[in-house]
């Protein structure tokens, strides 16, 4: 076998994803997939750290697109603008995963150190949006709120389009629940308030 | 050494945080918190799973503290009111450990596996929180918005709390953090306003 496989990465994930569909995610082996995929399990290791990796996989990408994104919002854009612009575009790379994003959300679903995994990786997007923010010139605490709030409508949003089947754009979905964020933290108009101890 | 000790975790407590603040966390070990605290190891492992739990110490104690304002908050509540009550409840929690806060933070800023583990927990009480809202009869993604970005808040408030010397009451910079990201999510006016691709 050649050490140069073609597209060595992209036929793993494929394997994996297809070995997790039929025998589930505890049940496959890095041998099942290496083998699946007509590879070695050295050359599984030299693209994977191991096999939940191959759930994770693209992750450094996916946070360069929306970090970029929020870096490339027009300079008149307001902290939350920018913030939205970089949802449109984790919003388009995640579309490009419709097809392999609900099997792979069972899995993390039945598994805490994976949703742990997950969590993390969207708080590190949030800290680099709230470094990009910073760069823009916008000031604490207003960066780390928007980034974070952002990260917080991105779960909500991608929960809700997995939830609806994939069935509409996530972008689309991304906008309308930043749009309910918005509603939320409208105020509330006077006689209706309720005063807190 | 008799095995009820009175208020052995308390001792451990204090002992664990004086050899952090002298030595460093990485150079305390069970047994040296176990020695200053004129306890058995035996008894530490009753107490703690290891040293870093020390540092984790009251976690359960505060989800219930923050959840239970949530769902305390006058039924007429909106969800944002009744996160807001569980952030004042948030912020009182804390402000009892005033003293150790600064110290234990320098500690979990040198550790990455701590700051993961802070995010979890942090990111378990949103969950309970949204939960209580759903109980009070928020719907989806309402629920989850609020308590999301309620954690947003807290995170951001903490960290400048710390930074201001923990000088203010919390649950004051807690209320000033929460009408910061109400600002942010105000509609931009008109003329202002710039339309994203």
């Amino acid at each position: 076998m050649s050490r140069w496989e073609p597209d060595a990465r992209g036929r793993l994930e494929q394997a994996a994803a297809e070995l997790f569909a039929e025998r589930g995610f505890d049940q496959t082996t890095v041998a099942d997939i290496a083998a699946r995929a007509g590879l070695t399990e050295r050359t599984f290791f030299r693209h994977f750290a191991d096999k939940r990796e191959v759930l994770f996989s693209g992750q450094d990408a996916f946070q360069d697109v929306v970090v970029g994104a929020v870096a490339a919002a027009p300079g008149t854009a307001t902290a939350l603008e920018a913030v939205a612009a970089g949802l449109d575009a984790a919003g388009n790379a995640l579309q490009g995963r419709a097809s392999l994003a609900p099997q792979r959300q069972v899995i993390i679903d039945a598994h805490p150190d994976l949703q742990e995994r997950e969590l993390i990786k969207l708080a590190k997007v949030g800290t680099a949006m709230a470094a990009a923010l910073h760069e823009r010139g916008v000031a604490e605490p207003a960066a780390t709120l928007t980034a974070d709030t952002g990260i917080a409508v991105l779960r909500v949003a991608f929960a809700r389009w997995l939830d609806e089947g994939v069935a509409r754009p996530l972008p689309e979905v991304m906008r309308e629940t930043l749009g309910e964020l918005a509603v939320l933290y409208e105020p509330v108009p006077a006689p209706a308030r309720v005063s807190l101890p």
